[in-house]
């Protein structure tokens, strides 16, 4: 699908407000690419990101795939909005066992209040990739109120 | 509904595995209760936990929901397994805007493979507490594995 | 929870939006109970209702619980109003075995424009009832826009 | 991705298990195709399946998607063996208005026990086709249990 922006600024939006939030630093998260209903991020292996097998733990794979999904939605969003996950549902479908995780979400109905979106999150060692988890996604939009802290 | 353990030393072995977990270290979360067929996680509030507006990040509150309810499954495993999440649905209620957020999850049905949970995520400041989110999700027994790395 | 309707007509709003749903008699469902923030939905065992091992099919307990939660919800909403079911996600626990099925659902956390409901469906043989599948969901708040087709 | 089926005779285990369903019929579902990690079921409109906008049910939106995913996911599975729903999560995206109402789901992890699935709901008038709904599941498989009733 293919989408319209209706703010031309929505790249530098979404990039402004991933680097409002300080638990993106704290997980080493990078937001890889954005554009018009989609978003990337990336988390690359650190020891202190792992479970008890020394895999990348759920609960990161979980928080960059409703990160990726609320960004998504949000280029699609005016100026003025800022955005929050309704809810979202995470299949896990393998260990996240590799160098990077890489979380990208695609708006597949995007609407004036609520847009639904799916992320896939792959674990990639070398060449070789993974599909680790799999999430579908309901996002708001919140008008009236700025994204940044004021 | 009340439990039965089979493995009397369960509450050792899910503070042994959360222990092994080094992002539950690194979110600063604590196993602040075990039982059968219950697990409560708590994470006080730090600056690098938080999202654009100062709240507790989402990605923090999934995980210990997701978290909590695999650890409230496996207090009714045997000795000899490890447990992984299969997958949950989380909704978002509220900010998590708290001193502290803790995480409650409770077997509703104990399985010999899958089990299902739900986990209630509420945010504290002094004496007042908000249900910030709530999860339904089901985890897996996995026989023979044990859950240390070997 | 108790909650206090804005509608005092509530109830007779539920039950005339119940009515003009073909489908709901098609299952022979009945609207067993309405209250504040709560719906209880029931379908009698039916040849016609089954899968394949004489069990009432998975349709039905999502159809029931999916219809009381939203109504659960249209509960609380105003007399102008309609509603519609954003999302759900049901875990299905156990066959539905019985000589009725019977959904429960409860308003979790009421909204100006989303509340989140849980809701039970049970299987009742004579005197015993056994949980065959629990939901949390979404449901929407759509004003101005009669529930009554035109 | 494309699946080979261990069971050469899946197609036909498929169908007859469909056929042993007397909800499916009782909702004038058919099953329109069935392919190795695939599965499409159709509903014509019919009066009795509406709700009170005369759209179809969301109802039967959920009972198609989740067979449809059921069986995409026995398509894999071996001849001896059965299907159940663990869970399932469906976004309604759009009202259910058409001539008929499509379910299209596709394996995207088969598993030995577990096997995740997406569907599709679309409902079609004349030549356009909208997407109402999409779905994430988790089928379980059960050796040594015939589908049949016995």
């Amino acid at each position: 699908m293919s989408f319209e922006p209706i703010d031309p600024g929505y790249e530098e939006r979404v990039r402004a407000s991933f680097a409002r939030q300080p638990f993106m630093a704290h997980i080493g998260a990078q937001l890889s690419e954005v554009g018009p209903g989609f978003c990337e991020i990336r988390v690359p292996y650190a020891p202190e990101l792992t479970q008890q097998h020394d895999f990348i733990h759920g609960g990161v794979v979980g928080t960059i795939a409703d990160d990726a999904g609320g960004y998504a939605a949000y280029t699609l969003m005016p100026a003025d909005s800022t955005v929050l996950t309704v809810e979202y549902k995470l299949n896990l479908l393998a260990p996240a066992k590799g160098d990077v995780v890489i979380a990208r979400a695609n708006v597949i109905r995007p609407g004036r209040t609520l847009t639904v979106c799916t992320a896939e999150v792959t674990a990639v060692i070398g060449d070789s990739s993974n599909l680790c988890a799999t999430a579908l996604m309901t996002i708001m939009r919140l008008d009236g109120k700025p994204d940044a802290a004021v």
